[in-house]
């Protein structure tokens, strides 16, 4: 995903002009006028769809490889499906190889074949080692492009193969060390290397104890969370028998980090993560549809209780005008409590063994929460309708929602996540559920028993 | 925020075992026997307020500051509270300059002069250049441990000079090159130091145009974008008048981009980022009870306005039965918008240009949406309760609100923040007063004028 700068956003503005008067050799002035390729690519993302098949046609060729790398999925997998394979080998000859495979998984398994097929023989081998793994995991995340040296060589010798490259990979804060067999030993830190005396071998400065290695099939979660713990600028990759395949560096971590992030917001909205900001209304429309007709069936559900009591709302108007409040004070309790578990969950501070006293010290606030508001709202509710049965009775309501919602909010994420259901998903809504039907079922409920 | 690990999580639960009998001597070797000392953090963080203390008293020596940076700023202030000024100097001997500034933080003004008065020379300057700054700022977050190189010396002398230190800071990309008044002038990238003919200068090497050089007064999240935007490892900190200060590093602004996602996610549930999971209850009903006020004054508005209709729904008590899914429905529509729009503001994706043209999209996807869903809501209506009228009268209302939905849901975001009012933090409230406010009129105000 592009961020944007100071210097994108005034582009932003003069290129908006720009396209709505037409003025097509401004447009291309302004994408190619030295704009580096994250800011072409935030243009573009940043514009409605009928402007970004315009804005990507007038792309320099030399970038274009690199600006696509920078679009979201559903933006790259539009322009990608206009091109031919030769045209995509051809792009992306020059980006690391992660970056490639990110992008032709936005392709049909056909299409995939192709591009590789128009490759040399080298990227294409890099290519199929990380295609091999799936997108989200360490495999698929990790770059071929590593510097491997052996055990026995010198420190003297190693700055010499350097000097003969032209320029080392980015974020190349260690050296490779493996064995005949290409299985990995241990790392050589630049760091170490450089302050080390040049006559020593590599056996006796590198580190093998306490180096972070990563497997190919761990989850790229799982490898975020290893490269916060440790601070890592890289870590190599290996397969199941040890051997080194790649390695992973920081800044594409820094991606997985910020999507996961995103996550947990966008789909206690029902939003997807990757879901592009300009997507064409028709689309859009399609995608909330689905969450508006689940959120339907809730709605439903809590107005089959309120039917339950139509007697009862016909005597006494004002259970109608107060009801939503029972409701919506125990949804806005749940939320709190779904929101702290989901983000515990995610940090990984909950276990089964201090989950108890969560459990128990939510049921306290909701309590403490519960005897305040009751009185607030039974002493307004009193002065308002000037009936102390109807304060008393929602003040009981509130009391039981609040601590209804509680249980919920606290146990439900724990339960879903077990169920192997995203707790961000579908918490919500059933949350929900549960804060409305006890919230209309007590309040009226208990008017109908002790006011009639 | 510390992060979990699988060995941490097994230790979690052992952990809470031990606790749990009272075995003292068993929890001691848990935390000391070579867990690193992030995962120590994790297990005090994890663990509720009665066994953190306990814990954190059992924490070895040595690696007690370290184990402190980790922890959350609630409890470091807990921790440090019980300390001299004496104990905390020497606890943070050995850490980051950045780490100790963020802790001293949490101390009351005359306690860190105390602490400051307590270091050595070096130590208390090095501080002091940091807590000069906010701690939201690059100021803030920088170290000042910085390798820097005058121009005109070789290659040859810098590597010698390397040499003569015991081992680099961690994440030394680049050496920082200054001129005598300790201007900033450049960086010499280690990847070309290490494949450069050692008798080139270091003026003929180093990188001065395309660095990122950051103001010490630039806020944390303008950092966190350029780190992302060029895949920075570490980049250096200068004043106004160009003296290098300090650099930052990756490990820093990742805990940067953590906080700043868990921000947006916290905030639309009230709640803050920096929130404990295992805060104590009465500190936790504390917080949440400002919330859930502000939340009541929402629902008593709804109240409010249901209550001008009362002679109409004890005519037609179906009313009261189906007005909660006109506003709630209004309210999950609206908050998909809100959620994107506000999004899209952290990506920087939305400007006054292209704003329009979301304006405009969520309309189009409200009128979509709204005839989909009042047709089926109309058509469940009228099976229910056989009446005609009313199930015209909700497809009106549910057509409005999805509307009125849309357009609060994206200019929202735009007006608060333009006011400087957090729009994750106020959004949501505002939005659900406007749903069940344009929900309940239009359905209970259609049906007096056109039913009774």
């Amino acid at each position: 995903m592009a961020e944007p700068s100071e210097k994108a956003r005034a582009k932003l503005l003069s290129l908006n002009e720009a396209l709505e008067s037409g003025a097509i050799s401004r447009v291309r002035r302004i994408i190619n006028s030295g704009l580096a390729p994250v800011d072409v690519a935030h243009l573009i993302e940043s514009s409605p769809p009928r402007d970004r098949k315009l804005l990507w046609d007038l792309v320099d060729k030399e970038i274009e490889g690199e600006v696509l790398q920078y679009l979201s999925d559903d933006i790259q997998s539009q322009f990608l499906s206009d091109m031919s394979a030769a045209e995509v080998a051809d792009m992306t000859a020059d980006l690391d190889a992660d970056d490639v495979a990110d992008m032709l998984q936005q392709l049909p398994e056909r299409v995939i074949q192709e591009v590789l097929d128009s490759m040399d023989h080298q990227d294409r081998s890099r290519l199929e080692a990380i295609l091999g793994y799936p997108e989200d995991s360490a495999g698929g995340l990790m770059n071929t492009d590593t510097i491997t040296i052996r055990p026995d060589i010198t420190l003297d010798v190693v700055l010499r193969y350097l000097r003969r490259h032209q320029s080392l990979p980015d974020m190349t804060d260690n050296l490779l060390v493996v064995n005949r067999q290409s299985e990995f030993i241990g790392v050589l830190p630049i760091r170490k290397l450089l302050v080390s005396d040049p006559q020593q071998t590599v056996r006796e400065v590198m580190s093998t104890g306490g180096v972070t290695v990563i497997q190919a099939t761990q989850h790229e979660t799982e490898v975020a969370k290893l490269f916060e713990r440790h601070d890592l600028v890289s870590a190599p990759v290996v397969d199941a028998n040890g051997i080194l395949l790649g390695r992973i560096t920081i800044d594409d971590v820094v991606d997985v980090i910020r999507e996961t992030a995103d996550h947990s917001l966008m789909s206690m909205a029902g939003l997807d993560e990757d879901e592009d900001t300009f997507a064409p209304a028709l689309k859009t429309a399609r995608r909330r549809a689905v969450w508006l007709g689940i959120n339907l069936i809730t709605a439903f559900i809590a107005s089959a209780v309120i039917g339950m009591f139509d007697k009862t709302i016909q005597q006494v108007v004002a259970l109608a005008v107060l009801m939503p409040i029972v409701a919506s004070m125990g949804g806005i309790a749940g939320s709190q409590v779904l929101t702290l578990v989901i983000r515990g969950q995610a940090l990984g501070h909950l276990s089964s063994a201090n989950f108890t006293w969560l459990f128990n010290r939510e049921l306290i606030v909701a309590a403490l929460n519960g005897v305040l508001w009751a009185i607030v709202i039974a002493i307004i509710t009193w002065l308002w309708f000037g009936d102390e049965m109807i304060a008393v009775i929602i003040a009981a309501a509130i009391i039981i929602n609040l601590m209804a919602a509680a249980v919920t909010g606290a146990a439900l994420p724990q339960i879903l996540k077990s169920q192997g259901i995203d707790p961000a998903l579908a918490g919500g809504v059933i949350l929900t559920t549960v804060t409305d039907v006890v919230g209309f079922m007590s309040f009226l409920g208990l008017a109908t028993l002790f006011y009639l």
